[in-house]
């Protein structure tokens, strides 16, 4: 019987399993931001416990609320600075360094295919768009990770979807993984790992692949993985050049991290997308999905472009090429959060920065709040968010406001006209 | 006997004095921005008198924490949005479009020589720079201007400052302004007038001048005031050419918005400024200044450039000049803020984006909120900040924290090296 990538992860960083059906597995990686380490962190220098279990695979960054918006973010921030200066944690990301956690550790090459990855953050599931097993995990877990490199996890049961066909023009990663929950539904994927596959992931983009990712935890899903391949190798080549005579040297040796032939899976869907959509949530279920042509003309209040899930250059690309000499309408405010410095400064030397602003948005810096209504563009009672995060919980991006869910692309035609859009309006 | 600018701007606006030394003063502006203007709205609304009194007087902005932060700070900006909306305030800038109240205002062109000003923001003595009489107001005076357009003030009792010499490379408006409240104490002016003249002031241009004038509230001051003369002609020519044949016609009209030479002063201070250094406050209060050179080397966690005070295209050009080719110490963290939007495009087309960038620092979108511990950019406890803004008050930016108060130049400089230094060391 073969086996599933997850498995083979599984296999390769067992170090015990106390209990039937609980793996304790080695971690390459803890990464850890503001919101949630410093907890952890309070809790193990109060056990007298206030060590680390190797500074070099710890990450750490202050992204959510940046810069502190209060004196309690003040202090988050401050925790967590003097803890990694403390334990010597040299990557650590401050104020003006720092970028969205899900954007930064993979554009700073600290994730490779077969990893294992844990974060106080239900998003981690997106460095899985490398091959790695990374999932989000609560307080004791993560003390116990900082402490000794170390987590528990049940068997990987896994969801294999076959995505087959091409995207149409103005679809993207966004729309099929909306897709993909509405058919799983919220918790369709419960405790399992989601594997991304067949010819249209083939062909996606990096950035595309975590955005899949980047939304297993919405149907459920512990880690969502995408195989590693050439366009894996190519994204973290200036990271492991040094670790490979040629690229296909890479690829050769990441090859290993893919599911066998006969592995056993919990379920396999296969979809045909070459029809699909643009997509959009309309309630406060990620699973509660729509084409955005069935909502056309929705009004709302509000619209953000950014996020661990489309903040990243692509999705600006795409938000400014539909955005370009445009305005926005009179009765919406519009926000764009570049997910990442670097990200940033590509923008600003593609001129996408400036699209931006003679559109009339609101160029935040780099910073995540807004997603969760943390900070950056937090929605008042009855207001309604266009936005391209990944959770349209009720109250989420701000108690009484309302979120639908959608690309950067038809987040960009919705801010021209103020109500939901089809970008194929605006795109060429 | 001759009299001030500002008895001329009473005489010229004066409707009623209903009781000994109370001048009832017609206002030319009600400016307003989301933290003090919700809570007259709300007010207004519950006696019944949701009205205005003219609403191409009344100019809004969100800018102090802006997009909203929490829920709190969404409401008070949907308060102020429904209500320019209601009452069609045509001049309201809402996320996107915002900058800091007394950037934004002056960039547009709202202020003219001669006008009265009322804000509920302690800071809108800045609009005296154009020769106007400014002043911050409480809720109540807030409420009456809103509703009928007038306000209440007592005599303006003057001090004219006269400002000999010239100012040396590295010094700079900022500088001066506290070196003057040194002089006069943080009480030293209360309820009146402070008029800034001489040479000095001459030279200066209208960002400078602003600079000047915001800080007359440090002394004391109801409103700093500084002659309109071709300097103001020129800032406002945009806005008044239809009004005017030539500048010189506007001129020749502003110019009987100064004092007369036998006008009465409560006070004159002269200074010759020519060897004055770059100061930077010490301890929590305005007028406890220091030359930089005395307290260089002073260890600071966190430099902000940026503030109704020093958040102008100067204030950044001359902080870039620092800058430019350097990294912010790694012991530090450092953000800016341009004070508006078309402050932060002039800035992104000189490079000046990319520079703070490359240096290190966090580039917010347009906002104000550090500089009053309200965001993006509070400090934790026991926190040092070097800021180019205007009040040091014990705990301002952030409960606990230490506020040294510097020029754009200083806290560029102070960037680099992590402690206070004098910005000689960096420029040519």
């Amino acid at each position: 019987m073969g086996k599933t990538i997850a498995e083979k992860i599984f296999d390769a960083h067992r170090v015990d399993e106390p209990f039937p059906d609980t793996h304790v597995l080695k971690l390459d990686r803890v990464f850890c931001h503001e919101i949630t380490t410093p907890i952890a962190i309070t809790d193990l220098m109060a056990r007298g416990m206030d060590r680390v279990f190797d500074p070099t695979k710890i990450k750490a960054v202050i992204d959510h609320v940046t810069p502190a918006k209060d004196s309690k973010t003040a202090e988050q921030g401050k925790i967590l600075r003097d803890w990694a200066k403390r334990h010597d944690i040299k990557d650590f990301f401050d104020i003006g360094k720092n970028g969205v956690c899900h954007a930064i550790f993979p554009e700073k090459g600290f994730v490779r295919p077969g990893f294992t990855i844990i974060m106080g953050d239900s998003h981690t599931c997106t460095h899985g768009a490398f091959g790695a097993f990374a999932a989000g995990i609560g307080t004791t877990d993560l003390e116990v990770g900082i402490l000794k490199g170390v987590c528990a996890f049940h068997f990987p049961k896994t969801i294999k979807i076959v995505l087959k066909g091409s995207l149409k023009p103005g679809v993207y990663a966004k729309d099929l993984i909306l897709f993909i929950i509405k058919e799983l539904t919220v918790n369709g994927a419960t405790n399992m790992v989601i594997e991304f596959t067949g010819p249209v992931v083939d062909a996606m983009s990096m950035e595309s692949r975590m955005t899949l990712s980047n939304m297993a935890i919405e149907a459920g899903g512990t880690s969502g993985i995408c195989y590693p391949d050439m366009t894996t190798v190519d994204y973290l080549w200036e990271f492991i050049k040094d670790e490979f005579a040629t690229k296909e040297d890479a690829l050769k040796e990441y090859s290993k991290w893919v599911s066998d032939d006969d592995a056993e899976y919990e379920r396999i869907c296969e979809y045909n997308v070459t029809n699909l959509e643009p997509m959009v949530t309309v309630g406060y279920k990620p699973d509660q999905v729509k084409t955005v042509k069935e909502m056309t003309g929705t009004r709302v209040d509000q619209i953000y472009i950014g996020s661990c899930t489309n903040g990243r250059i692509e999705d600006l690309r795409i938000a400014a090429s539909v955005l370009k000499g445009k305005k926005i309408s009179e009765n919406v405010r519009a926000i764009v959060s570049p997910a990442t410095p670097a990200i940033y400064s590509m923008a600003l030397k593609e001129g996408i920065i400036e699209i931006f602003h003679e559109a009339g948005f609101c160029v935040t810096n780099p910073t995540c709040g807004a997603c969760l209504g943390m900070s950056n563009g937090v929605l008042a009672k009855g207001e309604v968010c266009a936005s391209t995060t990944n959770r349209n919980f009720n109250g989420r991006m701000g108690k009484g406001g309302m979120v639908h869910l959608m690309s950067p692309a038809t987040a960009a035609a919705t801010a021209i006209t103020g109500s939901i859009t089809n970008s194929d309006l605006y795109q060429v």
